[in-house]
């Protein structure tokens, strides 16, 4: 499985929003709406500071 | 390897804009920066549609 963990970057420290990533979308309002594996939701205020796929690492910071 | 195919979504129709794509940066032009995983670097004039993890696809829009 490829999902990711996506972590909200602040002051250089990492912290963890969301394991088993699955579906990314921004909403209109500018948020981004957070979709496990398993179909839970998360709603982020913030932006998308960088992607690694390969290390399955979402970041965004504020 | 977890790396994804990059599309970009046109009036329906994705057309595949590059493969094995790992790192996705946004750069402060506002584009998107993408690299594969052998080093391999396009940029994107548009924005993040939906990004499905699981599927391997990120779909971008103008």
């Amino acid at each position: 499985m490829c999902e990711a963990n996506a972590y909200m970057v602040k002051n250089g420290e990492e912290t963890l929003l969301m394991e088993s990533v699955d579906l990314v979308e921004p909403e209109v309002d500018g948020t981004f709406r957070l979709v496990g594996i398993f179909g839970d939701q998360i709603t982020i205020k913030g932006k998308i500071k960088r992607m690694n796929l390969v290390d399955h690492r979402i970041l965004f910071e504020a």
